[in-house]
């Protein structure tokens, strides 16, 4: 099942292609206007849109398009199709109005009528997909709203189109690089189990994060998404836990979510990760992103504020890492290397008299003793200044376990995460996500 | 009890004054010169520093001073502390090197002499505080680096000076203003109880957030915790919660963390507010310091992305809220005023076509069937423009029900949630962030 259509067109139609950005038609085509290959916008009322010819109908296309995008209101959409027979191998349906509303019966008919021309289909009421590998962005959200991430290694899986768009902003804030983005809305062919599937094959690659309200075909889906999970780092987020929760996701997608008890119990024992929330699974993507996953769960945490070390400890605990004592031979080591105000434990306390070149000492001595790294760096004292992520970067290149680093708000900690990002150390916001994310990268 | 020496002087001694912010007594100086009443610097060897006249010692000062900072080694914190008797009310001893890393005998003779002295001590191992009515701030923490809060309802009172600094950091990006903020660290005189029993009193202050690593005398704690959150909000986030996060505290503070369990639940049984995280805590103040509670559990939740929703509908169920489908009679009356594919239901669907007049179209339709409003606006497509914030603002004057908004990332999303966060609708990063912090709200 090839959905290369779909992800490597090499010719795009546009059908509802518009004048302006005003419409959402106008929005697509201009993203559109990016793509690394031929691009056809249809609309009968212009002879040319953005400064392409523009295209009475697909009919009147010549040759085959790869993939056809239909943005035009759900009771032309049939009408539409029909027209694409023997003309193009996939179409993505953006339009709503379909089964999330109860209109089934012109949803079944887009199905049947899909396989009988032999047209796969992504849709309908979904925004397509994203890949910054060939400039195709099929999303009707302006570049200026929504700057999209750069290349990367994490593709995102999303039926929802709007949850799609919140990791987009959240992934670009956080440096995370994209291979692909893709949403397919209510899944009347092409579902989450040919996503995997595809995924688990594509070299671009290595982490997938998958945003799930409901499942069509369970046995398929558990499958599909164990063989990717061998493979690659998979993580979903399952939403319709709550009755309430269960019912919208009905309205949304028109597909039932199920039990969500059942559904979790299946993920958890075929080994596969499961996100809490919206800001779990973009943590667990940007560590998984930047690093390669160890085994074990000791972690040192290294502080230069008690408190926040404290807090880090706790959440450690709460997610099975364990914080063990510094060994003797190396506590009088580093009681001797430090001030004697310093806090020789785990968490190791440097104080808000630390100095940068303090949290090398301490991490070179401990390297082998511990698992992972937990690095907080409170840059309000004056201590911390920018070499402290070049020595980190340093650090970093004689190792191969997990580090992480949680940074207060201060005056220059956006400059200090983008340095360290750079050396691919991510930076988290609280010193509990900060471990949350750590505990993705052991055990 | 008075801690107005501390919170409210007119003068001010800094024992340990540096002449280069290059050293944690200069740092603490360069901020005492913002401070609106007198200011006397403290170092034998300097005749004048940052252009104020400095002084051999305390007793060099004439008269009274209301309150000294001590910046000096541990092994001089004492010596320093005799002279000062009859000259002072009040002693911040910022110094680090007691009973948290073991120096427990130097530690209680001071105690001892601040009793028979009568004054008053924060700390030692402390920041000190804040307090913007009076542009007092003892920090050693330089403005460049932690850009200070407004002044506002909000008062911290912190064991660990660290997690106040990330408080604070979060505070003024969060548009939270400040009452008062402080430290008191291994808390030999002035502890949480004090500083709870003075802020019920201090008419500046409605919200007070509260980070406790350890409690002195726990009879004492629960009274004047139970008696402050009876007058204004409270919300504690204790820590010291595993076996490795209490001895971290204890080598932090030098005081036991105790059974976590236990603190817990007297805190539940005395109807006080607990957060689960460093996140959550500043969530919560910044839902009460902006808006009133409101008694009931029924919450709307409006979309512009379905998934968003359906995420927001399942935090609401963790939260105990109740996401109650519409009235019939309210549903009619919205099909007929919106397009026929938006999701009329609870969470109520405006999709990615959304204008902003839709939002108000429901929300005041609506504002008598529910308790709490969750609005979701992903500011990534066109019909979201700057008139939402606008509208909100009217909609907030016409309602005293509870608020929240979550606002995905996109190109608009900061001048919007400024805009909304002047008219006190907050705005959170994440749904399942938004609906917890409604839930401080309700119920």
């Amino acid at each position: 099942m090839n959905l290369d259509y779909l992800f490597n067109p090499e010719s795009i139609a546009l059908i509802g292609a518009a004048h302006t950005e005003e419409k959402l038609g106008g929005v697509i085509l201009k993203n559109l206007l990016r793509f690394r290959g031929t691009v056809y916008p249809v609309n009968p009322n212009y002879n040319e849109l953005m400064g392409l010819k523009a295209f009475r109908s697909v009919q009147e296309i010549p040759g085959f398009v790869d993939l056809c995008i239909i943005m035009r209101p759900a009771n032309e959409v049939n009408a539409i199709f029909k027209e694409l027979k023997g003309k193009t191998g996939c179409a993505i349906v953006v339009s709503s109005g379909f089964s999330e509303i109860g209109n089934t019966g012109p949803q079944d008919e887009l199905k049947r009528l899909g396989r009988e021309a032999n047209i796969r289909i992504l849709g309908p009421n979904c925004m397509g997909l994203f890949n910054p590998h060939k400039n195709l962005d099929t999303f009707f959200l302006p570049h200026e709203r929504l700057r999209r991430p750069g290349k990367g290694n994490t593709a995102i899986v999303s039926q929802s189109g709007a949850i799609l768009s919140c990791l987009l902003g959240a992934m670009q804030s956080s440096n995370i690089g994209v291979s692909k983005a893709v949403t397919y809305g209510n899944a009347i062919d092409i579902d989450e189990s040919d996503l995997y599937e595809y995924l688990a094959g594509d070299a671009q690659t290595d982490v997938v994060i998958s945003y799930i309200e409901s499942v069509g075909d369970g046995r398929r889906f558990i499958e599909k998404a164990k063989k990717l999970s061998g493979k690659k780092s998979l993580i979903i987020l399952k939403s319709g836990k709550s009755q309430s929760g269960q019912s919208a996701a009905f309205s949304h997608t028109g597909r039932l979510a199920g039990r969500y008890e059942v559904f979790s119990s299946i993920i958890r024992q075929s080994g596969i990760s499961e996100a809490s929330d919206l800001d779990e699974l973009t943590d667990s993507a940007k560590a998984l992103s930047y690093q390669r996953p160890f085994k074990g769960n000791r972690v040192l945490i290294i502080t230069n504020g008690g408190g926040s070390g404290v807090l880090a400890a706790d959440e450690c605990m709460r997610q099975g890492l364990e914080v063990a004592e510094l060994p003797d031979e190396k506590r009088e080591k580093l009681k001797k290397a430090f001030p004697y105000f310093y806090g020789i434990h785990n968490p190791l306390d440097l104080t808000g008299q630390v100095k940068d070149e303090d949290y090398i000492t301490a991490l070179d001595e401990l390297t082998d003793a511990y698992d992972g790294f937990m690095v907080i760096a409170l840059p309000n004292v004056i201590g911390i200044t920018e070499r402290f992520p070049a020595l980190m970067k340093n650090f970093r290149m004689r190792t191969d376990k997990p580090v992480v680093s949680y940074m207060a708000q201060s005056g220059i900690t956006k400059k200090l995460t983008v340095l360290l990002e750079r050396s691919k150390i991510p930076v988290f916001s609280s010193p509990e996500r900060a471990v949350r994310a750590l505990r993705t990268l052991l055990l």
